[in-house]
């Protein structure tokens, strides 16, 4: 783990360097998303990394505050339901606008569009720039760019009829160019102004677009968008080039930067025979401890601090008077459904470097708003190692599963996932936190709803509009 | 539960009358814990109480942050464990000092007594209350009034081998005051200078004190104490005493407000025989969903912020200097423990409750710093009541127990307990809230350790010693 945190502390020095001179009037709002970053993924985090005295970058940040995230039931939009996912709770913050689960900046039920707050941002002379660690297509991204119905509507093999998994279909014929629709995400994306898009997702962007012959990317390149794939290109493409940018890494998701020992995910203790017959008789065998190491798979994807100086270097150049940065670590989410704490602690450090990143920024233009939240809460919890009741003799175990990590302080923290018998587990209902800079001092408050967000955003680089 | 609450207010607006008038030099922090109380425990109850666009009175207050939570590992204290119990973390916010599980304000292994802030305070010529919904010889008022090796040690008969279940005994004869110990917690408190004790917890008074053939609470009276068993004589007291005050209602933990219909806790969910055969095939029956409503045991028990009304008159009589007030609300872990959601919810609604009662006297006796933390994290969580995978058309549910409630707002939420398979759930290790009025403005910052809290009272009722 040591070298890649060297190797970025370099790169991070390195390309600070190469930050714009301030620009007076400049305004910038940079909004930080740990998908499924509830207290608890950042306390696992925090221990691991830093150990449990410790504390990470985003600890040092002067305001902090919590977040009730409301979500409607899409049978009957005058109740709601309490655990949300990625794409209701996002187009909250994108347009301050409560919808339910799957939708993407549309309403419940009615598929009204609701308009992203870059929308305004744009027209109002700000640079937007959309950074993620999944594919740029998926919910989060997606809502600041797009209007669909739903989130599986990614690319045009998608809007008719597209098989999800077992007997779950896509429902995005409404959105169809032919049907008076903006067509699929991909589509909506080549069509944007946005100023610069990096992440993931390059799949859904070579079926051809709709009632076309040449493929989503190519409708992006031939709406302005310089396209690249790797680190070095992007950053040859910010010295030499003005355009939008579009930086896509991978086919899907981005890889992840950690995995357990092995590759292995949290898994079921097993009883003994005995313990069949009793619940007090016989003993348990948990899950061998394990630690993290770097994913083999992770090869040379672009950590997300680097695609992040990247991008507000890019945003500087294309507007003077300063820009909209959203930046997304997603797969601290998509680790947690995946039983994978190592995973889950590294997409987090990435957000963690990001906002340092982000702080260094904001050290040289003051009139930087940083906001740093979650969208919605994960499964994962810690639980004893040794439970509260060995007292009692008997084998105490988790009905769900585990991870057992041997953290770098030399301890074990046991990681339980419980909320569902599926391959992958449920998002929770808890409130989530939202942290600020210093520039959200009146700003920001102890406790606001999700949508709430979105008029922050607004108040800080649109203040006339409210 | 209307009644309850129109009842309640009415009597806080009466109550407030009789607040003594300010003091011009008085200084007074009130503290109040909810055991257990971390930001899922806090949501559930603000969905059900408020539902999931209201608030909370906790969400009024203007200043919030994180408390990370450190745990010793009692076997070697140099290392740490992820996850506390009720003992360690009161500890930490009583003493300032990180302990292993189970310590009343001592040491990890080498058994040093910790000195609680209550006796700087007591010195200073501050009032001393503790007020808790448990035992006032369990774990979280017990750290402010005692040092003992184990929390098992609450009265003389747990002193030498006593069984507390299973095949586990507390081991309190060090604590023995023939081994030159301090006794048991409850004669501490006996002994102790504290001006106003209440809670449950009278069984531990009743055997002789060691050495002795009077009971602890005649040991008690003795040494100054007025003993008083139901509010009205507590309010008696209040107007016609000077003395310190011991107020117990009830043998052991108080009864809690709420329970689900019928007294169901959190169960099983039973798939039918076919999805035996394969997790994919036949389905699952959820418990039926069910509301919140009276526990009929409930009786005539003082409500929490009953009490608090009352420490805080006769704290204003015990001293013109001001007052410190510990506040307990012990069962938003216990009924967490017990997988009873309503119990949680009701226990958290009386804390709210007390707040505002705090809120109320802050507002007469403007330096009153008024703090609410929790110890440590539940079990508890709140998932989706319809999974998120169920466009995969199997049956997908919790391997844990879980409670189905139907909100006043109509909608279910569906609360999952699922650390462990014994017959109380586990504490979690995540990190806790912290909340303050405004009086914490530039003392409470965002994120902080557990054992900084006892710096925070110090500094305000004490700057001088800092
Ligand atoms: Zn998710
Ligand atoms: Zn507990």
């Amino acid at each position: 783990m040591r070298p890649i945190l060297l190797r970025l502390t370099n790169l991070t020095s390195f390309l600070l360097l190469t930050f714009l001179t301030p620009t007076v009037l400049a305004q910038n709002v940079i909004l930080i998303i740990g998908d499924g970053m509830d207290d608890h993924q950042i306390t696992m985090a925090r221990n691991y990394v830093h150990g449990a005295k410790g504390q990470l970058a985003l600890d040092t940040l002067p305001i902090r505050g919590a977040v009730q995230v409301v979500t409607l039931d899409h049978e009957d939009p005058t109740k709601v339901i309490y655990v949300a996912d990625s794409a209701n709770s996002a187009t909250a913050i994108a347009t301050g606008q409560v919808t339910s689960r799957g939708r993407i900046s549309t309403s419940a039920d009615t598929d009204r569009d609701f308009q992203p707050v870059t929308v305004d941002l744009k027209r109002a002379g700000y640079a937007v720039g959309i950074v993620t660690t999944a594919s740029v297509t998926d919910a989060t991204p997606a809502v600041f760019m797009a209007n669909v119905a739903q989130r599986f509507c990614e690319n045009p093999d998608m809007m008719v009829q597209a098989k999800i998994g077992g007997n779950w279909y896509a429902d995005c014929e409404q959105d169809l160019i032919a049907n008076g629709g903006k067509g699929s995400i991909s589509e909506q994306i080549a069509n944007s102004s946005i100023d610069l898009v990096l992440g993931g997702g390059s799949k859904h962007f070579l079926p051809n677009a709709e009632g076309s012959d040449i493929t989503v990317l190519q409708k992006a390149q031939a709406s302005g968008y310089l396209f690249v794939d790797s680190l070095s290109a992007l950053e040859q493409a910010i010295e030499n080039s003005e355009n939008r940018l579009l930086g896509l890494f991978s086919p899907s998701t981005m890889p992840v930067r950690w995995q357990a020992t092995g590759g292995v995910a949290a898994d079921e203790p097993e009883p003994s025979l005995l313990n069949h017959v009793h619940e007090y008789l016989g003993d348990v065998t948990l899950p061998a401890p394990v630690q993290c190491e770097a994913n083999p798979s992770y090869g040379n994807t672009p950590p997300l601090a680097a695609m992040t100086e990247s991008a507000i270097r890019q945003l500087q150049k294309r507007s003077g008077k300063g820009f909209f940065l959203m930046i997304e670590s997603a797969s601290i989410d998509k680790q947690s459904h995946a039983r994978r704490p190592c995973g889950q602690i590294g997409e987090l450090q990435q957000l963690d470097e990001t906002l340092k990143v982000a702080l260094d920024f904001a050290a040289a233009q003051p009139d930087t708003l940083i906001l740093v939240t979650a969208d919605h809460g994960q499964a994962a919890q810690i639980i004893p190692n040794n439970s509260l009741f060995n007292g009692y003799g008997i084998p105490v175990y988790t009905p769900g599963r585990l991870q057992r990590l041997i953290t770098p302080e030399g301890a074990i923290m046991a990681m339980n996932y419980a909320t569902n018998d599926f391959q992958a587990e449920e998002h929770t209902g808890v409130n989530i936190p939202i942290f600020a800079n210093d520039q959200g001092r009146d700003l920001v408050p102890a406790f606001m709803m999700q949508s709430d967000i979105y008029g922050l955003i607004k108040r800080y680089l649109l203040p006339e509009s409210q």
